[in-house]
């Protein structure tokens, strides 16, 4: 079986057996990262370009380890030094890049639906890296690989994604892959941060974060996006961990062996509390991990060759 | 036959001989860019330094892609993160650079004739990326290689360049590759950016748009510099557009089978109109293309061995 | 012998025989730059991140081309790119890293004890590029690295470090390194920028110039760094050449066979003449191309695998 797109744009196009592709090659590629010689000739000679219009530390690093070892070349186009500030449009940046003839563009940007938008108007392969408020595809694919990885399955898991909904790109992709995968999920935040219009994603949805916990499998924190904090305002940070912030406490109507994700960066005491973040049920870092080999199987499936090159 | 420079600094420096041989040897190189891996190991083992003191997407991502595609080892300064910003001279900048042993420094300049003189300081191999107002000759060779590829000659052909002559780094390095190669070149623009010297450069000199469109069988745009006009203002761009854009109207002067050409980022509504732009006569986008194939025949003869590594 | 330790934080840390361990192995390294090929594949398949959280175009820049001339795959994040901006702290940041299984994290940071801060909490190497005021160790070993290329020995040198010491991270560097080594240290500078703790290093101190320049074998000058003055001002710049820069007068205390060598990037007419920094005797260029010889040594025996690998 094969990725029959040409693009990553967000977990709603894929099937659930698409989804189990990509986990399963992910699979076989972690283990690279644990060798001595941590590469693989599988995309020698491919052109990647990063188009990141938006800064991102964490995803750009992990996509770039990802497409290093597969041996890929890479190349770095932030919004600063681009075109763009010469007035030029998205589309005659995108067009100008795609006659360098790349094999993929990983983009990042502000404008939900920019990557679907180049999507149609170019041959190469897009991987949306986190658009707007819309998805972000790949953080989605690797919090599935992380819970697979530690519950053996996803089908009738029961999971809780607590905080900032509504300017979370995360918690789209999350709420499409784990539905698909026949996960139960609940979605809690306090109500400016929480639209209504999620109720009708297949979720359940909840103000209360006792509620929300009770006998969960799986704990996804979101971070309180500071940065993009504008008009609604929650009265203060040490209100806000009273009421939704994850601690010791609160978790205990968790199972006993529920896991504790984070996309990060984490605001520590805010969202978080630091015992839960570091302590023996945390899998944040096992996320960032997984992160380069879901990646590594994204950039393989869609602009790799046979299989047979992959394992050489 | 070689190149007998050590560096490139201007196509005013080059013979029609060692013009052709560059773009005989970018023809060559073009169908790399379209294999499944886009890689030879012509100058593996070699290090190239991207000296960027002003930015610039376009023309770093080509060269970085020609480099990368010939597999040499790349590695970029900024101005900014230079310790040009510590006080540092440029020839001490330099000369630090060069004690790494570099194979090529690609430089980018806001003073004209910056390269020049790294080229007489250093032995490394100096590019030059653009300086000032001054030239640009790899853009100068990708034109030139656009127009035979499309036309199969430059000799007898009649080039129309329009618009801010003033302050384009292009135009004097396609005067000189044209005007050797045996091409009429025609130069158009407004008075302000049109200063009377470019008569002495064996072209023809116009204000009107019509005159320099008629009978062409190559129209080259240039940009509206914007973020460069300081005193010298047009009324507005859409004045500008009206006297100087090209649009369908303006083009039925010229042969039918005329190409257009520019240098990008484009202005669409002021010095070109989209439907020109995008039309089938537009070769735009393979400017784009062939800049790689051309930045790979430039480094490949500046740097690197002999022929048959390059078809390794 | 091997390198027993994981990291690379200071000098103070290091025995003599490791000290003459690294400056042999750069030995055998400097040659690869010399190559037409300048490139061994002994640390293919090997990840370093550079995490600079403080701009260094120079020190990067010589790390980076040490790593891929390797053959290591190479990352960079800078302070304003990374998540620090979103409020993360630093072992977050770091952690994160390590989730993604560099081998290296060469680090450079405004804060003393940052490096050794994520030695104790990583299990990658840390490599130290500058933390504050406090040490710089591939800087003191290149600067021994060029000493005992022209002089042969470290010995019983007599070696005068002129300048900033106050605000200085090379000068703990070397003082631990020369001392070490056996040789004969004296620094001086301004009262205000010579603290009066550096007496208990084993090194003379003296504000008087001509006294430090006495019989020297090696000069060192250090740079003022600009952009660091605060409060404390010397009247001029002018005023700081007339009694601590080195000319051709100054400099006929030292011996007849005296090298100068500076840090960079120099202040000229400030801390050092150019007929003295460009003149036959000074080394400085010298220090920058051993930079890349020493920095390769410490990757290599840090990450690297077996001798026979390097040879290759």
């Amino acid at each position: 079986m094969e990725l029959k797109q040409k693009d990553l744009l967000g977990i709603e196009d894929l099937t659930r057996e698409e989804i189990e592709l990509i986990l399963d090659q992910a699979d076989s590629f972690k283990e690279i990262s644990m060798r001595e010689v941590k590469k693989v000739p599988a995309l020698r000679g491919k052109t990647i370009i990063f188009f990141f219009v938006e800064p991102s530390t964490r995803t750009r690093t992990s996509f770039e380890i990802a497409a290093k070892r597969l041996s890929a070349d890479t190349l770095s186009i932030t919004a600063a030094a681009s075109s763009l500030t010469k007035g030029e449009t998205l589309l005659d940046t995108a067009k100008n890049l795609q006659a360098m003839a790349p094999d993929a563009i990983i983009i990042r940007h502000a404008y939900s639906g920019a990557p679907h938008f180049l999507a149609r108007m170019l041959p190469s392969s897009i991987i949306n890296a986190g658009d707007g408020t819309h998805e972000h595809p790949t953080q989605g694919l690797l919090d599935a690989f992380t819970i697979r990885e530690k519950k053996k399955r996803l089908q009738g898991l029961r999971i809780a994604i607590i905080g900032d909904v509504l300017h979370s790109r995360v918690v789209r992709s999350n709420i499409h892959l784990l539905t698909k995968c026949g996960a139960d999920v609940i979605i809690c935040g306090p109500a400016p941060y929480l639209p209504p219009y999620f109720k009708g994603m297949g979720v359940k949805v909840t103000h209360n974060i006792h509620e929300a916990l009770e006998g969960a499998d799986v704990v996804m924190m979101l971070r309180i996006q500071m940065e993009r904090q504008n008009s609604i305002a929650f009265p203060s940070m040490r209100e806000y961990f009273r009421f939704f912030g994850l601690d010791r406490e609160k978790l205990k109507r968790a199972k006993p062996d529920c896991i504790i994700m984070h996309p990060g960066p984490m605001n520590r005491g805010v969202e978080i509390d630091s015992e839960v973040a570091d302590g023996p049920y945390s899998v944040i870092l096992d996320q960032v991990t997984n992160g380069v080999a879901v990646r590594m199987a994204v950039l393989y499936l869609l602009i790799g060759g046979t299989h047979e090159e992959a394992s050489a």
